[in-house]
Order: C-alpha cells, then sequence, then structure tokens
C-alpha cells in the first residue's frame, strides 16, 4: 500500500478488508486486543452458512470508524488492535477435532497475553475459546442471545451449537454464579430445555420478562452478576430480530431492535471484559447484507467495551 | 418415512414439510384442530402471490417447535392437531365461484367438527371461511391487521380482500358489536372508508392511538370486546410493519413489529377462540424469506390459543 | 389516457409513475406544491446508487393514497399538487458543475412561486436548492437524519453529502439558530466532526439522548427551534434503522423504526415549511424494495405538512 | 421538463419512463406506432405477476437506443412512435369482463389506425387485442414462446394464457395457415395438449427440433409461414431460457439464449408486420432485473420490425 | 385431501410438496422407482445448503409434468413412481457416521427392489448409495459433472464430495471401465488430481473438448463406455453453468446450458439405468430459484430414462 | 497467519481475501505480476457500483486455484504473482483529477517493472493505465467488450468509461491498427458512434457476426492483428451476456456466454502481453454473486496469458 498511510482515512470500500480496517498483524507481539475469525459452521443444527461469516462481517465492518459517537470511547486510543486473521480449521469434517483446531489456537493466542474479540462462525466455537480463556480458573460471563445453548446431547453429539455453555461450565472454565443469559425465546422442544441454566445458577433473562422489566434493569442485572471478575462477552446475532438479522442460522422473531441491543452493551462500560465473541452471522441467507453489518456493528461496541477493560487493567 | 417416528426430533431441513411438522391427516376423526393452507390470491387489489403462502408457511414452520416459552402452552398436549392439507381452488379465474368452492370445502370441515386454522391466501378467504363458522350465529372476532377490510365495492366486485367483514357483518355470520379490529392505518381513499366498522359497532384501534395507549390497554380492550362468546382470530400479516414483513399485498409503514405482535396475541389467552387465519403473506415479495417466517411464528401463536380454547370447551 | 380520469382510482401497479400518482405538469402556472426529482448521486462518500433513487420513489410511491388517515388531512384538498419531472444533471462528472445544474433548475422553481418537494439523489442536493430557497434570507430547518452533515472538506472537496448544511449556513441561506438536527448516530473519525453544528448554534439531539427525552419532548424541542418563521424539511431516509431502510449509502444501525419516523414528522403540524427534500434512497442496495417505499410513505406526510403550510400561508 | 428536450440525449435513469423514453401521446393523431401496456395477469395458470411487468419494462427500456446497431435500423425514422400509456383493467376480478375492456380499448386503438405493440400482462391478453387487429379477417401470426397456448378449457374456463390462440382461430381472427410457433418445449399433461395448432394446420417447430435445424431453417420457415399477408408478432419471454429470462410465469428450461431470440427477430425483417405484442414478464420473480432488461431489448426489435413494416405499407 | 384425486391436476402451487407432486408412499410395496431426498451436506469443501436441496427441488418439481414432449416418454407409464421421503441424517456432526446411516437406509431401499432416484446434498451422498446398487457386484456409470469427484483425502479426510467415485472404484462396487465422466472442468490445485479416473480406466471427457467433439459424439462414447450393464447415472448441478444454476457449492464458469444437458440426458435412452441421482443444490445461494427449477427439470429427464430402463427390464 | 503456509491449501472460505489468494506484498521487487484493484467508477455513464468490485472479485477468486485444468499453465510456475492492493483514489469527485491519481500510481508500478493485471473500476480507468503502458510507445490491443469505448464527449466531458479507446489513440499510448474490439453489440444513437475505431484503423468484430464467423476465425483474426508487438488485454466484463454476468453498469443482451469467452481467451496463448485489464463488474446489481465470480474467473485466464507472455519474455 504505496498510497497514503491510514486506511481508515481512504474511501471505505477500498483496500483488502480487515476487521475494521484495523492492521493486519502477523507479528502478536505489538498487539493488545485481537479480532480474529472463525470461519466454522459444523456445529449448527439448522441452516449453515456461518463459515463466510468472518469475511462478511470484515467486508461491512469497513464502514465503522474511529470514534464511539454515543460514548466517547475510541478504542484505538486505549489498546493495540489488530485483525491477526483467522483460526482456520483444516480438518472440518469432524466436530470434535475442529474443536481441537480451535482448542490449539486459542491456546497460543492466550498464551501471548493477547484480548480475543472472535468472530464466527457458529456459537458451538465459544467452547474451545472459553477452555483457554478460563484455563486458569472460571470466567464470568454476559451472554446475549434467543437462546441459553446449555442443552444436552443433540443429534447424537455432546458437542453443537446448542450446548457450548452447559459443557463449559461443565469443563470448569465458566462460572454459571457469574453468567448471566439476555434475551432467550422462541420456542422449545423439551420443558427442560435450559434446566442446566437454571440449575446451575445462570441468571436467565427470558425476552418475554423485558418490555415489563425495562431495558435499565436488565443492565443493572448484568452489572450484578458480572461483578468485578473477569468476563466473557459473548454475543448471538440472533439475540436480535430477524427484521434485523435475517442472515443467521435459527433466527426467532421477536427480538432485540439494533437500537435496543446498543444500548444495552453501552450500558455494561465497567464491566473486566478479558474477551468476547460475535457468532452466527451466515451471509447466504443475508440478501441485504444488514446481517454482517449490524454484526460489524455490534462488534465495534465489543471493541469499545474491550479496550475501557483492558486500559483499565493495565492502569 | 421409515426411519424415526417423531418429524419434530429431526433435523429441521428434512422430511416434506407440513405445517409445524404436524401429521397430515386424511382421516379427519382423529383431529381437534385443522391447519389448512387456501392457496388463492385472485381478491387482491394490488400485488399478487398469497396463492403461494401456503407452502411457504408450511416449509417455514418446521423451525417451530412443540412448546411456548413464554407462556407454557404445549398444543400438542391440549388438542390433536394436523395439518389435512390445502382447499384447492379448482376453478381460480372467477372470484365468487372461488369462493364457493372454500365455502363448500368449509362446510365439510365444520361438520366434521374440527376448529380450523388456515393459512392463506388473501384475506378475501375470511369471508367464506366465516359463513361456516358462523352459521349457527354470528361470531365475534379479534381482527388484527392494518386495514379494517369493511370496504364496499371495488374495481366493481363486492368480494375482495378490503372487503370480507363488511359482507360477513352483513351476511349476519359475524357479530359487529363483538369486532374488534386493532392495528389499523395507512393512507385512505374516502374518508369514510371504513365508515362500516364504526357504524356497525366494531371496535376500531388505529394503529397511531396505539403509543399513547400502550399494547396492555390494547389487550383489554379486546378481551372486553371479545367478552365470552365464540370468537374468531384473523391475522392479517401486514399488521406488522414491513421490516418484518415484506412479502405481502399492501404494505404500510408503521406497524407492529414482531415483539409487540406476539404480546399481543399471547394476551389474549383465554378468549374462546373457535377458529383463526393468518393470511397475506406473498412469497415473490419476500427475498428473505422473513415473512413466511413470521407467519409461521404467528401461527404457533394462534395455535396455542386454539388449543387452549378448545381444552377450556372440552373440559 | 383514453379511459378513467382519476388516476388513484386505478390498480395501483398500473400506468406511468409519477409521485404519488399526481398529475405530471410541464405546465407550471397551475402548481402550488412541485414533487421533483434530483437524479443524482456524485456526492456520495461510500455507496453510490440514490441516482435511481427518484424512479424507484415514484414507482412506490402509487401505493400511497388520498388522505392521511392519522392526521386527516388530505394535501390536494390543500393546494394544487403536481409531479414536475427531474432536475436533469447533464453533465454529472464534475460535482461543482452538477450543483450549479441543480442551482439554476430551483432558480426557476422558485421563481415561478412553487413549494418545491424535493426527492434525491444524495443530500448533497440540498445545498443547491436551499441556496434558492433561503436566497431573500436565511430559513430555519427541521433535519431528520443519521448524520449532521456539517462536515468539512472530504476526499478533496468542499462538497459533499456529508457537508451541505455547514456549507449553506456560511453562504448565509440556511439560519443554523432556527436548525434542529435530529437521530444522529454512528461512530466519527474525529471528535470535532460536528462541531460546526454546535458553534454555530444548530440543536443537536443525538439518537441515543432520544430513549430518555422521549419522542414528545424531541416534537416540542423541534417546534421550538423552527419558530414561526419559514422552514425547509429535509429527510435523509439514514435517519430511519436500516431494518427499514437498507438502501441507502451510509446506513448506521440504531436508528428510528418507521412507526417512530411518522409519530415524528405528523408531530411537526404547524411549522412554516416552505420546502422540504427526502434523499438518500439507493435502490440497488434495497433487494425488498422496502426502503423505496418507506422513502414514498416519508414523502407523502412531508407533503401533508407542507400543503397545510400552503394553506396556512394563502389563508 | 424545462430543460433539454430530447429525452434520449439525457442520462438513462433520470424521468418519468416511458417505453423506449418514447413521447408519451395522448393525442393519436400524431402517432403511428403505440406502444401499449397492459398490466393484467387474471389470466394465469401458476406464478402471477404479470400485471406488474409494462411498468418494469418501461423502467428497463431506458436502456435502449435509438438505432438498431445489428440491422441498421432506426425505427423513429421510419414511423412516428409513442407510448400512450396503459390499457387499464378495472374490473379485474373477472376474466371474461377483463377481455371485454380490452376488447374495447383496442377497438379504439384499431379505429385510431394505430400499430400496436403491446407488453403484457399474461399471454390471455393477445385474444382480445387478436379479435381488433384480426376484425376485417384473420391474421397470420409469428408466434415464439415456450408453449403453444391453443389449450382447450382449463380450471374450468375457457379463456385463460394457455388457450389465446385457439379461441382466435376459433374466432376467425387468426389464420392458423399462416401461423407458425417457434420454441415449443417443456413437459405436458395430455398427448394431445397441442392438438389443435396440427389439426388447425399451424407450424410447429418444436425447440428440440432446433440444434438440428438450424436458426437459418427456422427464419426461412417462419417467413414461408407468414408470407406476404398481414402478421401479428406475438413474443412470449418465456421462450427465452430461464438463466435469461427467470421472471415469468411458467418458466421451462432448455429455451432460447438471448443472443438465438434476437438472431431469429432479426431474420424476420420483410414481413408485413400489423401489430406484436411481448408478454408474461413477472418482476415479482426477477431478482436481478434481467428478464425485464431482456423484455425491453426484445420490444426494440420488435418495433423495428413494425416500423419497417409500416414503412413498407406506407412508401 | 378431500377434494379431487390427481394433485397434478390441480394448480401448481397447491399442496404438500412431493417430488413430481407424485403419491407420497409409505407402503414401498406398490413402488417400483423412489425419488428420495438426501438433505445432507457435511462433505462439502466450500459453500454449504444442499442440506435443503431436497425440499426446494420437491417444491419446484411441482411445474413437472406428466409427460416429456421431447422424447415422448411417461414415466407414469411404465413404472409406479413414488416420493418415499428422506433419507434423514439424524447423526450429522461426524461424516462417516452419517454416511453409514445413508448405508443402512439404502440397504432396506435395494433389499426392497426398489429404482432409488436420489436427491441430495452434496456429492459425497454417493458413495454409500452406490455401496447398496452395487452389492451385488461393480455397476458402471453415466456421471455429468464439472469435477471428477475422485480426488483423494482432503481436510483430513478420505471421504468429501470430491472423492466418492474413487471410494466407490476401491471398494469394488463401481466399475471404473464402464464409467464416464462428462463436463469436467474449473481450474486444479494439482496436476495428478484425477489421475485416479485415468489411471482406473474411466472415461473422462473435459468440457473445454466438447465444442470440438459434438455433443452427439460425446452422447454416442457414453452409450459405448456404458454399454449393455447396469448403469447408475450421477448427475451434479454444477455441471450446468453457473448462469443456470448458480445455486450450488462450487461454481464453476464454462459449463452446460440447460438445452445441452437436456439434450444430453436424452441421448442416453437405451441405458439400463438401475439408479440415479441428482446432487449439489444448494438454495441459499439461489435466489431467483432456478437451480431447484434446474434440478427438477433434470430429475424429470432421469425418471424417464429410470422409467424406459425399468420397463426394458420388465418386458 | 500462525497455521498453514499455503492459503490456497485452506478452505477457501477462510483468511483475509486477496485476489485468487495470492500473497499481498508490499515490497515489489519481489513481484512480476502484480495484480491491483482500481476501485473508482466515476466515469460511468448509466448504473453505478464498480468501486465496489474489487473487493467482491477478491472475495469470489478464492474459488480459483493454481492449474489451468483447460491449458495446462500454472502462472505461479512462470511468474511472481501478487495482489499489490488497491490503488485508491482519494480525490474521487472529479473525474480528471481521479484520472491523475491513476496516472501517478501506474507511473510508479511500470517504474519498479511490474506487469499490471487490474481490476476496475469503469472502463476509464484503461485510459490512465494505458498512458503509462504506452509511454516508451504505443502498444496494440486485444479487446473484449459489449462496446467500442472510443466514444466522444458524452454529458460535457471528453473522459468517460465510453471513451478511453479513442483518447487513448489520440494521445498516441494505443496503435489502433494492432487494436482489435470483439463483442460489439447493443443499440447505438448515433450513426458514427464508433467511427473512431474504424477510421482509425481498429479492427471491429460486431458481436451479430461472429455466428457466421465462428469463434476459431474471431481468435485467427485477433493473433492476426496484435502480431508480435506488445499487446494490452482488456476484458469489460459486460461482453458477457447479462445471464452471465448481470452485475454491470450497462448491460447488452446478446453476449458472449462464459464458455465462448473462456475459450476466446485461451485462444489468445502466444501473444505478448504486457498488462491488462477486467472491468465493469458492479457487485450491487449482482444478486446471486454470478458477475464478481466470472470476473474472477476471467481474471486466471488472463493470468494464466500474462504469465505464459513473461515466462516468453524472460527465456
Amino acid at each position: 500500500m504505496a498510497q497514503s498511510d491510514n486506511p481508515i482515512a481512504r474511501p471505505r470500500y477500498t483496500g483488502i478488508p480487515t476487521f475494521m480496517r484495523a492492521p493486519f498483524a502477523e507479528d502478536w507481539s505489538e498487539v493488545d486486543i485481537a479480532m480474529i475469525g472463525v470461519p466454522y459452521d459444523g456445529g449448527v443444527t439448522n441452516r449453515p452458512g456461518a463459515r463466510h461469516g468472518p469475511r462478511e462481517v470484515r467486508n461491512s465492518s469497513s464502514l465503522m470508524r474511529l470514534i464511539n459517537q454515543a460514548t466517547g470511547v475510541c478504542p484505538y486510543d486505549l489498546a493495540r488492535v489488530a485483525d491477526i486473521g483467522d483460526c482456520v480449521i483444516e480438518r472440518p469434517f469432524q466436530l470434535e477435532g475442529a474443536h481441537g483446531e480451535i482448542d490449539r489456537y486459542y491456546e497460543t493466542v492466550v498464551e501471548a497475553g493477547l484480548v480475543p474479540l472472535s468472530v464466527g462462525g457458529d456459537h458451538s466455537i465459544s467452547l474451545p475459546i472459553l477452555r483457554q480463556i478460563g484455563k486458569d480458573g472460571p470466567v464470568g460471563m454476559i451472554h446475549i442471545d434467543a437462546h441459553a445453548d446449555t442443552g444436552d446431547d443433540y443429534f447424537g453429539s455432546r458437542f453443537h451449537h446448542g450446548a457450548p455453555f452447559r459443557r463449559a461450565a461443565e469443563e470448569g472454565v465458566l462460572d454459571p454464579k457469574r453468567t448471566i443469559q439476555i434475551g432467550i425465546r422462541g420456542g422449545i422442544n423439551d420443558r427442560d430445555q435450559w434446566s442446566f441454566s437454571h440449575e446451575s445458577g445462570m441468571r436467565v433473562i427470558y425476552m418475554h420478562e423485558i418490555p415489563a422489566m425495562g431495558l435499565d434493569a436488565v443492565i443493572a442485572e448484568a452489572l450484578k452478576v458480572a461483578g468485578d471478575g473477569p468476563t466473557y462477552l459473548s454475543f448471538d446475532i440472533d439475540a436480535c430480530d430477524p427484521a434485523y438479522a435475517p442472515g443467521t442460522g435459527t433466527p426467532e422473531f421477536g427480538g432485540f431492535t439494533a437500537a435496543e441491543a446498543l444500548q444495552l452493551l453501552r450500558g455494561l462500560s465497567g464491566v473486566d471484559f478479558i474477551g468476547g465473541d460475535m457468532v452466527e452471522v451466515s451471509p447466504p441467507f443475508d440478501p441485504s447484507g444488514n446481517t454482517a453489518l449490524l454484526g460489524a456493528t455490534i462488534l465495534f461496541e465489543q471493541l469499545c467495551l474491550l479496550a475501557e477493560a483492558f486500559a483499565n487493567r493495565t492502569v
């Protein structure tokens, strides 16, 4: 790139797209927060396509800018942010093997001291990521999603995109007492579908409870549950209504508007986030491109939160 | 289907699609609530395509599950539910003749004691359905729609998708005093366009009144108008905003969000519903498939309400 | 058109589309309010396509009707309304030259005493329009948009779709003290991006402030800022959320719903509007056609406001 | 339109779209060849939407230019060409009534001495048009289509888009001996489906015969069958393969490429065409817009043929 | 379905869609040729979505009719044809396990004496199907595809959609000497990519050879290679050009037109086909629906060939 | 990218997309053939969007592989190939200024000794590229396109996407005697539209001449015109029919199939190509993504030709 030096000052449709037009870093020593694509959708139970998510989110994220106008946060002032490329799954035909590849990749990420902000891929990828994030002790989690994803075996497998957080708690890398799940909705096939969430002590806020609670109360509850400890931030794009995010594997009507999702995330400032992910964008089901663009917008809010937390830890 | 016995336990993209993956029943003697497609759009005044609605709603409804997580209702525990196929209009080129075919089909449905839950097709189909539902006396109606559909002759015809409820009241099968119309909006060409609604005693809640009223007051009003008598539940998908339901014949911006529509329907528990329909999904105008999926989601809520009412009647 | 005389009484998919199916007028002497297309998008900084906006808005506007059901206003009873065709830019390759062509066209429009209601095209067209509207003295403005559009030079040009209102104020055709900007959001690349708005005295209401304020307070503030003087009404379709308006050049999630936008506009009755525009509909990014239809719906509300103001002035 | 005088010299995305950007003529006395929209699809047996055809073909036809580069013909030099608007069907709910409206409209067209070039709408419209074109004696026809459209009653009606040419021959307005049907293909439900064509003496060239015959032989055969007499030119867009024309009611794979269709039409120069139509473009099934654009391209070739024939008759 | 008895006589958009609107058969004793969906795409190496293929092909196949107009064959006169539903893979997360499920399903199909005509799903499904078809001795194959699918291990797996025919030959269920592969094209990563085809004795006709050969020579070669023995007919939709079939996992430009594909298949009459498949239709990449419709059209030609062969064997 | 070393061995949907997954090179000293994006569409006269072309072609080009199966050429064995990023136009609002930016960028490219293979952007970019390529003497050109692009001033500008080759010849950087233009078609507004081509001595082969000539004769003619001298290869995607390439600014039906385009390009082996471009892919008009994928496929053929020529020159 012989011309100007700041990609973010160039027209947005130009250049090879990295997340947020951040620098692509092969040398991780100059990176604090690493944006990572995980193009894997072998864990879906319904509509596939999230393997194409990282590319389209990268493409759409060129519309993001430097500063969060609503909060005043500029993540690039608070941390060294880079796109470090994809965690490429080279043996995608076998679910547990694929998870093993993710395990090993994130082991190096965590060992390098990077704060990972991952873009899926389906939600099953959160399990191997948490295994590394929580390897020194279980972490808390603020989980925004249409589904609690604490289901049990499905289609003959203990691992799939509907179960990562059950497995993470069972494996001791996620602290259910410091976990809150927000936006749960849609039909269920079993009255006990999310019993693990309830029995393990996770706080579950169903979508149908929110009109009466109000978003401020939801935020307050999330802050209380997460507390001061290290916390992971997992955002499944299907938390948002299909009018906003049609391109996803398991859409459920009655979800958050984009404005509500942004308001909710902005309310989480102050939590000690040590990693996050934004998952389940499935471009083949997204004819307008809106889902990828909303994913990029959510990702920018997550980046601001992670950068603030990083800065707080390094003061 | 030689393999497993419960279609709802299989991956959702598999099998020949029936509504909700319910059993297809040729023998009506084992059925309490019958889901029926009415693939007819000869009554539209603008964009056609609702004839393709039943197929796409069937397809999308595979994403529905057994239990309503927000209300706890499992319709399959309360009634025997089946897809009994389509009311096929075999002479679609003549509007009144087509309505006659629907008349005759629903006559057999009502005589068989089935509770019909119909999927349009355009809204003109509600008239022949109500002729049978209300044959022993006028029924009440909760009608959720962008248009009151109590217009007069249009394009030289007394019958079209903007007039079914005027005709139904005139024919004595609908009780206007026990009818409420919710969500009416959009421009009008005549200040008296819905005068029939007002003069006959229907309760009309315009969309622009709802922000000030609040949804709870709307629900309360609906419960009051419907009272204890037998009530029909008609949901035109254009009640929802085009952001949620672009695939419809006469879209009007400023409508319900999906979340509001679900909240409204869930508030109607306890009404003695004796039938219902969900109409005006037009797949050719629905590139993302969202409209058909929202239609399926609404249909599941309607199924829950009908099953509760059925169970209440049979206690 | 040998058949019936009122295009609005015919099926909506018929005929050569004019805005709102209003008469096409070559003779301006019988016109009070002129709807005008400005098919120019040479001022965009990101995604093009708004040059195709007027055609698709004309096409979609056939779904509009005569009377505003929410307010009771029939614009055609209050003023003589016509589509006078496009302001055709014949030398589109040079931005300032194109603006000069718009200048000269609107000079004749204003000299003819027409109230212009323009359909873009990109937002840079508002500058040459305001030059004519405000030629006898600066006008006030109610500006609904995701972006304040008071930026400075960009990509080497003083003129582009992010700067028209800075230039208009600098040129003395816009009164910043009587200007309010509503719905501003999205990221920024410079903390001072909208400093011109603040320093010149414009009232800026950011989108993230609105949930706490409420729409009624926003309306009250707009009425107060506009006061009794002549006021321009500029609506950028990207004020609405991309779920409602994906087809635009610079989409920003977290915007107005259609219902909110309609409620906001209806609250502005009584302002002395002397012109308006609806801009930035980009059909190539609008697979469902929703953006053009929403644009037409907004345009009808604007027409009602302009007709009321016209009637008030001519009493 | 105060600016330049020739719409065809302006950017193609500008202005209110007429067919080919030809003048819109309310005064028919200055017109030789009249392009007419017939927005009616009440005769379709499968997918509707052709009612929206005239608008989209008008829109796309702005890409057409003045001179046929392959043949050198400039139709505007040979005849006075205008868009005279739509034949609006005001009572669309009754097929035979709608046909009666078309009858009466074309009666005035033919009486005014105009050569009509019509844009459908579904193929059932050709019958009432031929009734007027052939009122003084049966005309010949070159008919390019996937279907012979000489079927019998269907769905209880003698009239529908699969039967117009049987009825036209029966009514004595079409001369089957001077009729050739080219491109017939697709499955059939009855071995005698097109027996009327064969028995009445029409020449039928099936699509599967053409690779062996070659297009030149097809053209020669068409010229021979049409001979010197007055001939109608009917082009159903489904003659072209769905890869070229997906947006149609009854697509059949294995059709003409666009290049073949153009070559075929260009070979028909010299026939005494006295009218023509291009039908069955259904925009709701045309996400890329290609079908409307191909329709406009075909229409331009038809216009050239009609203009040549007109000029030959008036020498 | 209380109304008329022949689904194929009803409007095509009606009813619950089975392949070709053939009867759905739970009782296999009355079936000769069984159409079967195999909704599995766990073997793809690039774009997923073929799991949704069977549903959309069923839906589109309603446009097919009873008789092949080009050949005169009516398959329903030659054999008892039914849709027997899907081979549902209930443990889709593990490739070899999924193949085992297909193995077991087709074992019952073959034991029941059915001629299977399968709809994928990705091409990896052909291996387990051939294991059953060829269990009593290797079969020949006419294979029409952009890829020879005789690759070796990929992404760590011996089994995937690029290798089924290597494995089938290695396992002794496919006779490479009686196998012809037609239409191979696209780039390769290894000069020896299809060396197995060449070394095992398969006849490979590359796409770029066909313009010079002509289709008749290709057909003659296929007939010669297949000879008189039992032969399988595998059609990968990506054999057709992406202009005709965009909705597939590995599109390669430069493929067959639909007309060429139909001509090629019709030339294969007389081969002793004992089964076939049509695979790799991926609806999420098919915005116009053309790929599913082309798949249904190909499937009908295959059904005709299988029915002819069945009738020949049973004379 | 810590994992495997060859991006081309990874799943195709992974990683940050460069053209062909070739290495991104900031250091030009190790590069022979440079693939370059030129995201500029300020020269279009109709539909914009080609500014988004380079990104989508990069994305789609991940489906390309190492070796050309039809010709056996592996470009990476013949030359060092890299993606060197975009020629970013930083002042896009002024056409001649933008061309000046391209001039200066390509000056450095040519001075560095790179063979440029550019991806547009609109066709106006070929002029500044040729200014550098031909700076030491006029080059020949094989130009494949629907339009000769040797027009004169348009919309008040000497420079636009319909005129680059007239200007290039006038400026002495293109040798018209060694220039051939292939595939010209569509309507014209002026009988002399391409007179510059004819009068300057360019060889023009119109599309409608090709069926009679045959492709082999076209290839022979191209080889004869180009001769032994240095030759530029310009491919406008609109040379292909809109069924193959709907996503372009000025589509013209009746174009090349993809198979024909590939055959034509493969026939050009042996020409001394010293640069090339592939232009006018406009993603907003490309709902299926086919146009970008075809563009990538064409680009790979061009890369093979340039690599062969490079290798021949360096032997």
